[in-house]
């Protein structure tokens, strides 16, 4: 087998913000969920940005999501009563309901692997919770850097034993694409037009002439047969 | 899930020895296969000495099976016709016939992932070929080093995101299991009486009191119930 996809995860396989607003309301009743879900989100880009940088080392997302709850408890003015818990959100995330059944059909294709900021240990536990056969695991925590750096994807097709040129990312975010595109991979977009909820205004269209394009994984896979 | 089995490949997942032999058979039909695939083998501790001593940086193994077969075809006096295809030999390996059914009976108790010297991509090819479905990959290509080298026991428990005393080796290898143990590994000894033939002096028994015993993955996955 001398093909694979490898998937961006939050907002393209999973919807994180209906997902991590049900945890935040079990625990947090009095605020409101979404508004909190978005707003820890927000940090995650700023985050990270420090680590592409350089002027903080790697560390995996898992402690990021951590810290950021902190800010984003404060700036709420709220306690969180167990936030090693809440965190947990992040590994508990549904599903688009495409995307099992797309996934099992795009593996006939190739390896399929997520290729996401998050940890080996966030995959690993999404991909249990949300039933999703990987055939392993790459992106950040093997580059220790976090994407869109380049080494991201280069590291990832490397890891699969293959030319980046074998390797399909496929994500619902065009700047993921641009920066896989740039490192030499194919690209697939999927658009997810309620990741951000109804008042989304990016990522509704692709930006450049992808690869492919679907408005689900099951077309998806049906589009590379 | 806060429980984790990662398992030793060659030799304890998967019977190298025939099916390196039969690859060899089938491109080399004048050389003694079995001879062969061992003395390709015997190549394996020398080659990754070097690494771990660090008179060489990481190489995957993929590397390593590759030039060692140089060697072994040189030793024999023979030209392998296209070594790189021969080399992939080490990708189609059959499991054991307890392994399929044990290790899905072991995931009910924990994550599983293979700790092995093999690389990522190495690993992915083999559980494809032999339909081993594992949660992640884990094992050498992510500490770029070799065991028994205790990075690799503690660089894959923090990968699972878990403690090393949450985390248990599974091996056919005394070895690997007293360095895991070293590094604060549960441990569960499966001996594979067959793995080097017929004449199998060593790794018939178990040489310490490993914290499972069992004769193989089915019954080991009763022995953690």
């Amino acid at each position: 087998m001398d093909r694979a996809f490898i998937f961006d995860v939050f907002g393209t396989c999973v919807d994180w913000r209906a997902s991590v607003a049900r945890e935040v309301a079990r625990v947090l009743p009095d605020v409101d969920a979404i508004a909190f879900a978005t707003a820890w989100r927000a940090e995650y880009q700023p985050s990270m940005a420090r680590i592409r940088s350089g002027a903080r080392g790697y560390v995996p997302l898992d402690i990021l999501h951590r810290e950021n709850l902190e800010r984003t408890a404060t700036r709420f003015g709220v306690t969180v009563p167990d936030p090693e818990e809440l965190t947990k959100a992040w590994e508990r995330l549904d599903p688009w309901p495409d995307v099992q059944k797309g996934l099992a059909a795009i593996r006939t294709h190739g390896f399929v692997a997520p290729c996401s900021n998050g940890s080996i240990a966030l995959m690993t536990r999404l991909a249990r919770f949300g039933g999703l056969e990987w055939d392993c695991i790459v992106g950040a925590e093997l580059a220790e850097d976090y994407k869109p750096a380049k080494a991201v994807y280069l590291t990832s097709a490397a890891a699969l034993g293959l030319a980046p040129d074998q390797v399909c990312m496929v994500a619902a975010h065009n700047y993921d694409l641009s920066a896989a595109r740039a490192a030499g991979l194919q690209t697939a977009f999927v658009p997810r037009p309620s990741e951000h909820g109804p008042g989304q205004t990016e990522d509704l269209e692709p930006t450049e002439d992808w690869d492919f394009v679907a408005p689900d994984f099951v077309e998806l896979a049906r589009a590379m047969a």
